[in-house]
């Protein structure tokens, strides 16, 4: 028996979208009642911090719908179905960036956000990226601009929220901690 | 002019929930072209980081419902309508740990979810944190077990995905970071 496990009594599915679906559940808690829980079902992501070989961090900025403005962030993508995070993450940074590795080291991962979804982000380092002869397409709805920043620019731009997210703001304070010059 | 700005052609809300709202945008996209944003709103949340005098961290084991199990994680909560992310800070402190706090430092916040979610969290550290006379109720359909850990036990509940968030494992980073001892 899983701790404080809340029993499932009813699943509504409510919506099946390209990217997440949104469920209802009645639950039967551990003092007998019962409540709704809603759920995000997501099929996981990746995020590559990409360093170059004069110890810049690689980002992205994009435009996101949820938040309507743009904020820059480290390569990400979701991992498509039966797809490894770590074949995600290199083709991510393909994509977004220009760069590809061979040496691509695990960090670790984390749920995003376990209140209300199951989002599981693997978060990967890649180090002596190379820029790639021939540029890959990425998907055709993206639209990405990279940027290459020092740690203390990387900071300043945590300070004044033009980064303003979970993975790329751990990245930084990973960067820091692992003493990025 | 935001960069890359996807221009919202319509906007259909398929579920409004106790805590998320679903919403699925036609976009405009910089190409001339179209596409769908499933978007999910959310009110907002905070994390806490609640520190002994003996240099413990206060964290709370909980059922989550989306990830069909239990973790460990900072107390964390998310905001009431109108409320102040701080006030929401000292209430969930106070309810899920039974501690309180005249001490609170804001860290941090980042967006945890951009791609798909507005959720917006907020970090705060607690310092000279002190055991209620009066315990406090939370809410009725949550259930938490308090535990203290050091960093060093924290670190090995990262690596064994006991802790296993995204908010958790930044406040380990940063206690790292910051020499807790």
């Amino acid at each position: 028996m899983k701790k404080f496990e809340e029993k499932t009594i009813k699943t509504e599915k409510i919506f099946e979208g390209k990217v997440i679906t949104l469920q209802v559940d009645d639950v039967l808690l551990p003092n007998g009642k019962t409540s709704k829980r809603e759920l995000i079902k997501h099929p996981g992501a990746v995020g590559i911090i990409p360093i170059t070989n004069d110890n810049k961090i690689v980002l992205v900025e994009q435009f996101r719908k949820p938040l309507e403005k743009s904020i820059i962030e480290i390569p990400a993508g979701k991992l498509e179905p039966g797809e490894k995070p770590e074949v995600t993450a290199v083709r991510e940074l393909e994509e977004e960036t220009g760069y590809t590795t061979d040496s691509l080291e695990y960090i670790t991962s984390f749920y995003t956000s376990p209140g209300f979804a199951d989002e599981l982000m693997y978060l990967y380092l890649a180090k002596d990226i190379k820029k790639m002869a021939q540029p890959v397409d990425g998907d055709d709805d993206e639209f990405v601009e990279r940027m290459e920043l020092t740690l203390e620019e990387a900071k300043r731009y945590v300070s004044n929220q033009r980064i303003h997210d979970a993975k790329t703001n751990y990245a930084i304070l990973y960067l820091e901690m692992m003493g990025l010059k």
